[in-house]
């Protein structure tokens, strides 16, 4: 599988599922806004809460996973991948993402305490499309 | 939140997202065809391969979610599920949530050793409406 047409389809697409392990060591998702920030295929940034259940699911254990599904009138095509979720609260992260309607979510701006960002950091992976899957690996 | 609401939502939807822990510990996460069958609020059914990551996945560990996502024009809306999951290789459950089009899906029909059924029993929930959470319980 050629890792550029994967990464075209991640960038399409709009909403990313976010997966955590929580306390009790069940597997939880949630939908997100896209990542708001891809460095090639090894790291994902995304705004949340700091208070978010997710931010203490990721602080307390950082197994995650993030996926990207698309519904087509002809095929499905779903990507999947594994890797850890680190909590950033410095303001050099946040700057780093931060888009001026986020002020719409996090009153105040860029310096609220509950805005904050997480980090994936993606060591494998694994592309679905209609009946076939297929794994990959991601450069590190 | 009125269950019902609820209820109503997971069964417009085309498309469950499935979640499992593997092996490493780590959460995975799939689109599936909706739910075959749905039971009130407690047990969702689906058919899927016998031979797959996902049941050998469930069988090692039965701690499960399952997604419904709506993206709308005007609000987002998304319902998570946490229980367990069972895999079903017995003919009478194989023969409960057949249907006739499934042979396209696996050859020589019902009694194919690769397709079998996974029920999900739900404990607890989670809605998602836009910025807005809010837990809710299951009758069991």
């Amino acid at each position: 599988m050629d890792i550029n047409i994967i990464e075209n389809f991640i960038r399409k697409q709009k909403v990313a599922f976010i997966c955590s392990v929580d306390e009790e060591g069940f597997p939880n998702v949630k939908a997100m806004l896209k990542p708001r920030n891809i460095d090639g295929m090894q790291r994902f940034y995304f705004s949340t809460n700091t208070s978010s259940m997710r931010v203490k699911q990721y602080r307390n254990n950082p197994n995650a996973c993030i996926y990207f599904y698309h519904k087509g009138l002809i095929k499905n095509v779903g990507v999947m991948l594994k890797g850890k979720i680190e909590v950033f609260t410095n303001q050099e992260a946040k700057d780093m993402i931060w888009l001026k309607g986020d002020t719409v979510f996090y009153k105040g701006g860029v310096t609220n305490p509950d805005y904050c960002v997480l980090r994936f950091r993606a060591e494998s992976g694994r592309y679905y499309c209609d009946l076939k899957t297929e794994s990959f690996s991601i450069d590190q």
